[in-house]
């Protein structure tokens, strides 16, 4: 397949999600709980877990409609934990557009969040397969780690001196597990073979470690306009992400504590006037040290592990474009 | 079997109840999020809802094992709702025990809430059963009606004019539809019949009803000891209650102005020394507009209506004890 193909089908493949993302949301009331579960679910996104979920199903034998319905219920998986992160970090806003408890209020955000989960089971459970016990399985157990990995995300706040292996298991929890999951169940709605559900498994894995530290990466190498958001937010915030924890560990000395200063979680926000100071620091102490090269190899290291993983499966198109989209994933500027 | 037996029983399912609730918190980390999990799910509570549950198998021929995970699962969901619907109503303690978000943080109310909703689910999905698929379908549609109910109950807040009927279906998604839930699927994890299953619905969305309005009615007429918190707090926070509803629809004139009046939300809450006042005047007007004998009159309506339901079922020790627990549930006192 060429690229353009591939293009015109991830087009399709998310349009198909998108419709289906909103179509369950057919009752006006209770009125706020309704229009924010709208307004999230009708929110754009590049809907990567999905997608990789039905690519997954089809390398292994499986059609669309086997899993699209699992697939939407991990969107909107995703989408619950979208909308409680924000009430926990306070954002005001995601990409571009106000959050929830910014749009509504705290309570609003609370519900619709949990509604989004409930919405989610219940199109999840329409997923034919006799397989249907262990695939809600393996769905409520990422759901289960992405707020472990939220816990420890909001633990790490609070203690300056985060090592490479728990910031790992961090993440492995908020973001590896629920893009592993995806295409574990893709291969299980297919009725892979344990070995390719393995290797897909494994595919995910690698491909949601590559995703979150491009995620991290990002936030001080991207183009404001791409993002959707101000570079170095992760930094102004004090978040944990690939680069601190390596830098951190990479550096010595004058420099080293300098980081630890300017990075330690604060009492009052960063006066708006001190940011942008504040941002080019760190983001050179980032280059200097290393740690943006490690996230650059990391990076390329898992996507050529996850792609090797994919050798298990016999060659097909869905195969092919699995590839492309993990080395989409990894390019992409937003 | 005696009063004295059903207590004993009563009692034994409550300790088996307790024990697995708490049983699957083996983590110690993440810290905060495995506390709080832990001093919600291991707080002290009267597990109606799993008792009605397996009591409802059993009554159809099914045993304990058949229906214990599913129960000690609908009293996790039953927490998780406490939990954030405590965060959403600012409540700082829940029978006696300061809650999740003021012993610890919002933050923390939120991601404790939702990990108890995923330890739920793990723990319904370890039932026995061939109906899996029916069964968690059932579990998500009361999760998602409990969810609307809440949302109901927020937006009400803000309206002064509540019709009973509107009254009515909140509080049956909010509170109703969880307690017909856990006996209707007790008969279906007894492998009940279809005229069984309809049967317990029945009691148990009659049972549920009664049950809010005994809610309700105690927290005018309760006992403060008893009842583990002030007398009258529905009324010092402008809740929107079975009382309310029907003594503004049987008051007239000044009465009725008066009502409306000290019971419309507030954007300053009710001053220390002046919330026994307003109790007392409230629940004054609540007697002689009939609306607690109205509330008296229907919960034994429903009640007789639940027990009639079960008339479609074999007598036996189990059904009698669904007669009792219904019994009991009304002539609490807290």
């Amino acid at each position: 397949m060429t690229t353009e193909q591939f293009n015109r089908r991830y087009l399709y493949l998310r349009r198909l999600i998108d419709a289906r993302l909103v179509s369950g949301l057919k009752n006006s009331e209770p009125r706020d709980l309704m229009q924010g579960s709208r307004y999230v679910l009708a929110a754009p996104g590049k809907r990567v877990r999905p997608i990789l979920m039905i690519l997954s199903c089809e390398a292994v034998g499986g059609r669309v409609k086997d899993a699209i319905d699992a697939a939407v219920a991990i969107e909107m998986l995703h989408n619950f934990t979208l909308v409680h992160d924000d009430v926990m970090d306070n954002a005001p806003s995601r990409r571009g557009r106000a959050t929830v408890h910014t749009k509504w209020n705290l309570n609003n955000a609370i519900l619709v969040g949990d509604v989004i989960l409930g919405l989610a089971y219940r199109t999840f459970l329409k997923s034919k397969t006799n397989n249907i016990r262990r695939a809600t399985e393996i769905f409520t157990e990422s759901f289960i780690e992405v707020c472990e990995g939220q816990a420890f995300d909001l633990e790490y706040e609070h203690r300056p001196n985060i090592s490479p292996r728990e910031y790992s298991r961090m993440i492995s929890k908020k973001t590896g597990k629920l893009i592993a999951s995806a295409t574990e169940l893709g291969a299980i709605l297919g009725n892979a073979t344990p070995k390719q559900t393995e290797a897909l498994r494994s595919f995910g894995r690698h491909v949601g470690r590559a995703f979150q530290i491009q995620d991290d990466l990002l936030d001080v190498v991207a183009n404001e306009k791409d993002l959707g958001k101000k570079i170095g937010g992760d930094i102004v915030e004090g978040k944990t992400t690939f680069l601190l924890v390596h830098a951190l560990r990479r550096s010595r000395g004058a420099e080293k504590a300098r980081l630890r200063k300017l990075t330690t979680r604060r009492a009052t926000p960063v006066a708006f006037r001190h940011q942008r100071q504040l941002v080019k620091e760190v983001t050179s102490i980032y280059e200097r040290s290393g740690a943006i090269e490690a996230a650059r190899t990391q990076i390329r290291q898992e996507t050529v592990a996850g792609v090797s993983a994919l050798d298990a499966l016999a060659p097909s198109n869905s195969r092919a474009m699995l590839e492309w989209v993990s080395a989409m994933l990894v390019r992409r500027t937003y």
